[in-house]
């Protein structure tokens, strides 16, 4: 391929001959109309127009995935299909909103397919000249929180809604007392009336400023400002001023160009929350796959995604979860670092299976019940799961070293299914 | 319904009790979490929690419309619904992201529903107070293109991709010549090394500007500033300096901050494409309806919002389309006015259904081949259009009228499959 070609695969379900739909794919997504026009000519097209560069049929299927299929008479199967398709360039510039508008724009509506998902994406070097991505990644966050060598355990305020702004901050130094290495805002407040963030910025970092005056470790705290962007930069410039270390934006509901232009003025790692995915990704022959869409934010900058968390309360499989972790860790244009987030149901049991199957211990692996509710309290909560990694990379069964390591006995008691 | 509260419907499918999965669904978007934590009072609880307003039982389905659910034991069937479930608006404040990461979050990825889907929102007044919406809406894009009591008729640059700035202006002036309305550029391109924007308006907006000189009739042209944020100010301020009247954003992947932040600098109309919108909608039983989609893109500030066409090349249904009309029309937070555009295969045959069934001209119809490649020519192309509506709107059968309409006789010869 080309350098100068954007590169997106897809799985595509349809009545019509494989090569036949993708090829209206390939036309839809670059030179093509309903009807020939006047100044499309031979040259032209064949400069511009996407191409069809691979496609690997897969199992049929008896029954169309998605209504609004335009289906030719006599068929009775719809064949299903991974392909490349490649765009100029030249097309679209080095531009994010429109190359998310030529592999994820209107194609998706075409009566062509019953099922049509993207899968990936990979890009021209060019890109990397234009965005350059996340600030701080994995060393610059380990660097932050004084955490080497094993994952970032952390945690979610909880109740979700409802703490004012000294409630959260008496959580938050009962929780550094505990020895938790990060903590976050959820995602349904970031500015409300009972906890306006300013003053939960100025109360949690009074608490973990002295906190770590004391001990030497600054808890990091993701405030959440996701808001107007105006707002989201007065946000981020108040927790840098109380010498806060971390913001979260919800990243589906901001959007790329917000979120972009926010890592262009910040100074601070961005925390990216994925809330909405589902409606993205959770049907499996629509939509859009986090292999491609975790690429998409890192163009726009963002230091730290979540990906669910194994055993998860959630409709994803573990076997997509280690998909995410591992495509996360995965080198992007060279580089553009990105730190997984696990969470969601999480207290400990989920350390050896990710990292038996990824070897990496880079990864944030938040808890909320898991730590709250621990028999033994938050700090016994924390020290259950620092127990559980230590565990999976010295590759001890965890009711084995749970013998020798009362918090994690308790955790594997209570929270063990 | 109290004012202060967010009200949120929803097409549920599960294989649990409805009414215990509808309240998963308030407490995961309110104070859920997996298990019980200290500080979640009972009466905290009661004061932020979002609570299950109403629940109309509808017809089940043998198989679940989306995969990852949790299935009871013995259960032969899912239950379906529509709910209606509010929020309190202390919880997220008066906040853009804050409300979509709550009506439209983590609650997709719920292992309880087979099937959710967010249908409509309702909001509190307080919205209307810090979101100025459409600057321009019907009214002001009405006087910007001098066009009053009949749809704004328009058309897309096509091909898509690969013409020069002066092959676009030399086609945008055989428009205008032509008596277009209105024309846009392709979703598929903004700021590309072959038409770069400042280029492209530039040779634009010479030959539009001296035809409103000759003619006294401004063409509107929505020109792609998509982009990173920083851009879309500098090439709207482009686009205003050469006079031109109107910008184009691709909603989804620029977002709504990004999409607020433009509406809060721009001085032009902002013409909204939802390319990327049957990822967030064609499957019946995930995703977002229009009806909810439209709103946050009002509050955003979008003037124009694209709703498909009747007849379409896209898998959408007509009635779809006419409900997404409807959605447009009707005032929402008092006003918030919204022009609906038409697009995808039209050619003047779509005219006098949604006439008849929504009796409004408000709106802008785009046709590519129906004016481009009409037999007579471009001005043939738009006259055809016009006579179509004027027969639509006088209650006369299209073919009846094109007895006298020589245009429109040659576009239903030709179109009319």
């Amino acid at each position: 391929m080309a350098t100068e070609r954007v590169l997106a695969t897809y799985l595509i379900e349809t009545p019509h001959p494989l090569q036949e739909a993708a090829e209206v794919l390939a036309g839809e997504q670059s030179s093509g109309t309903f009807v020939s026009v006047p100044g499309e000519t031979d040259e032209l097209r064949e400069r511009f127009r996407a191409r069809l560069e691979s496609l690997q049929e897969l199992e049929p299927v008896a029954e169309p995935s998605l209504p609004g299929v335009k289906v030719p008479e006599g068929v009775a199967e719809y064949r299903r299909a991974r392909i490349e398709v490649s765009f100029s360039l030249e097309n679209m510039g080095v531009n994010l909103p429109t190359l998310v508008a030529t592999v994820a724009g209107n194609l998706f509506e075409l009566r062509e397919f019953s099922g049509l998902k993207l899968l990936d994406i990979e890009l021209p070097q060019d890109f990397a000249t234009r965005y350059p991505g996340p600030q701080f990644g994995i060393a610059g966050t380990r660097q932050l929180a004084g955490v080497e060598a094993r994952p970032l355990i952390g945690t979610i305020v909880k109740p979700s809604v409802g703490l004012s702004p000294a409630q959260t901050a008496e959580l938050a130094g009962e929780l550094a007392g505990a020895g938790i290495d990060f903590i976050k805002d959820d995602e349904l407040m970031a500015d409300p009336p009972h906890s306006p963030l300013k003053e939960r910025v100025e109360a949690v970092m009074k608490v973990l400023n002295k906190h770590a005056d004391k001990t030497g470790k600054k808890v990091m705290y993701a405030f959440n400002i996701s808001d107007s962007l105006q707002a989201m930069y007065r946000h981020h410039d108040i927790v840098q001023a109380a010498s806060g270390t971390c913001v979260m934006v919800s990243l589906n509901s901001v959007g790329l160009a917000g979120v972009e232009a926010l890592r262009g003025r910040a100074s601070l790692p961005i925390h990216g929350h994925r809330n909405g995915w589902g409606m993205l990704n959770r049907h499996p022959a629509l939509g859009i796959e986090f292999t491609a869409y975790q690429k998409l934010w890192r163009l726009a900058g963002v230091d730290h995604l979540h990906v669910n968390g194994l055993q998860n309360k959630f409709s994803e499989s573990d076997e997509s979860v280690v998909r995410s972790i591992k495509a996360c860790l995965e080198p992007f244009l060279g580089g553009y670092h990105l730190l997984p987030v696990l969470s969601s149901g999480q207290w400990g049991g989920q350390a050896p299976e990710p990292y038996q199957l990824t070897k990496t211990v880079d990864l944030m692996y938040l808890a909320g019940g898991g730590i709250m509710a621990h028999p033994g309290g938050p700090a016994a909560g924390c020290a259950a799961i620092r127990q559980a990694w230590e565990a999976a990379v010295k590759g001890v069964e965890l009711v084995d070293y749970a013998r020798e390591h009362e918090e994690l006995r308790l955790s594997i008691d209570k929270f063990r299914g």
